[in-house]
């Protein structure tokens, strides 16, 4: 992918960290502050739900934003950056897992039925896909490592890719936002209440969180000559 | 943007068309057969109802997808192309803007509140941002027409937020496929029915469909040299 004529990374990556803090204080104050709080043993069922949202967004979605972003915002060297992006890209796919397991174990705690909805197919694709994204990317970039020349083949098919399931993740939670939001609602929440824009303002900021991440994979970072993504994206 | 090592668009373009004749099949049935039809005056609401999702999905998104892709799929000069692409995109906005009033009209004669739901403040968003992309695309490469320079300079930027709408729209019509079904399961529908299968799996289809316009809108024309988008992309 090609960097955009005198667009530097820099400007987009902070923005996606403001928005990161931003978007995950707001999910905090929603499952802590309106919902009751978090807890993954409790005859309160819906704390325990409460960990999905949370974890699925801190954890999944903006460490794994970060490790999207570390060849552009970290000043290391090309190898140590590389660790750090799998090794942030393992936590987000760790914390992701244990999000998910979170709402299993509040459906079947409750009664729920599981894997119906759209949220929790695209979801698990996306899951599965990004866990196939990171083995391909160990085995090509890291341990044994490809050939040279396969690298460079595929690095841009490896960005192409990566964003493909970062936008599904930020489009999956998207959808487990106005999904929930519809279930409280419909069980009585006011529509236009304190807590139903906050859902929604949050969604809207993870939409902003997303489209800065992508914009900032695809710009060259500032500076000194770029490795790493930008190495491909300025050819 | 730039295009991938060795992809042509053409594939992709012939799989998009297939998953818009497939989704627009799906869409159809969906309201047809199992909602009842489409009216836009009637007392049973839902008829009313039933006009948005296809005149969003099949009016706005699938003329849309193949305006993107005009410059692309036509065997055409570059200046028929463009005449083609800002009519489709003109069609979209209008067939959308009509899909968005049968929503209004649906609440507004059931009783049901507007414009607090994610997926209502995510599409108008939606259509707003279209509109004013046509506008600058219009007076840009159209009529007056910007200076070449300012040509230049803009086209990779028309692409990149072209595209973003375009993603946007994919999402909104994935946040309006899982809530009518929320609210339709809340109503009593099996959450494992034929109705709900075909719901998901049209959603689905939206997303390959949304893949692979994004995919061939990056990807240079086959045969002979390239123009419109793919000759930026090619730079």
């Amino acid at each position: 992918m090609a960097g955009f004529p005198g667009v530097k990374a820099a400007p987009f990556t902070y923005a996606s960290h403001v928005l990161a803090v931003a978007s995950a204080a707001m999910v905090l104050v929603w499952c802590i502050h309106f919902r009751g709080g978090l807890a993954f043993e409790s005859t309160n069922k819906s704390l325990i739900f409460n960990i999905h949202p949370v974890l699925m967004l801190i954890g999944f979605i903006i460490v794994g934003s970060e490790a999207i972003m570390s060849y552009k915002t970290l000043p290391l060297s090309h190898e140590v950056n590389k660790v750090i992006h799998l090794t942030l890209h393992a936590i987000a796919l760790v914390l992701g897992a244990v999000g998910i397991y979170a709402a299993f174990k509040f459906h079947n705690e409750s009664g729920i039925d599981n894997l119906y909805s759209l949220h929790s197919w695209v979801g698990l694709g996306t899951i599965c896909l990004y866990g196939i994204q990171w083995i391909f990317g160990f085995v090509t970039f890291f341990f044994p490592g490809a050939s040279p020349t396969l690298r460079i083949k595929s690095l841009p098919w490896h960005v192409l890719f990566g964003l493909f399931v970062y936008i599904l993740a930020i489009a999956t939670a998207e959808l487990g936002f106005l999904e929930k939001l519809t279930f409280l609602e419909s069980s009585g929440l006011y529509k236009y209440s304190s807590e139903s824009f906050l859902v929604n303002f949050t969604a809207l900021v993870v939409i902003f969180l997303g489209a800065s991440v992508v914009i900032s994979a695809n710009a060259p970072a500032r500076g000194d000559a770029p490795q790493g993504y930008s190495s491909i994206s300025e050819n």
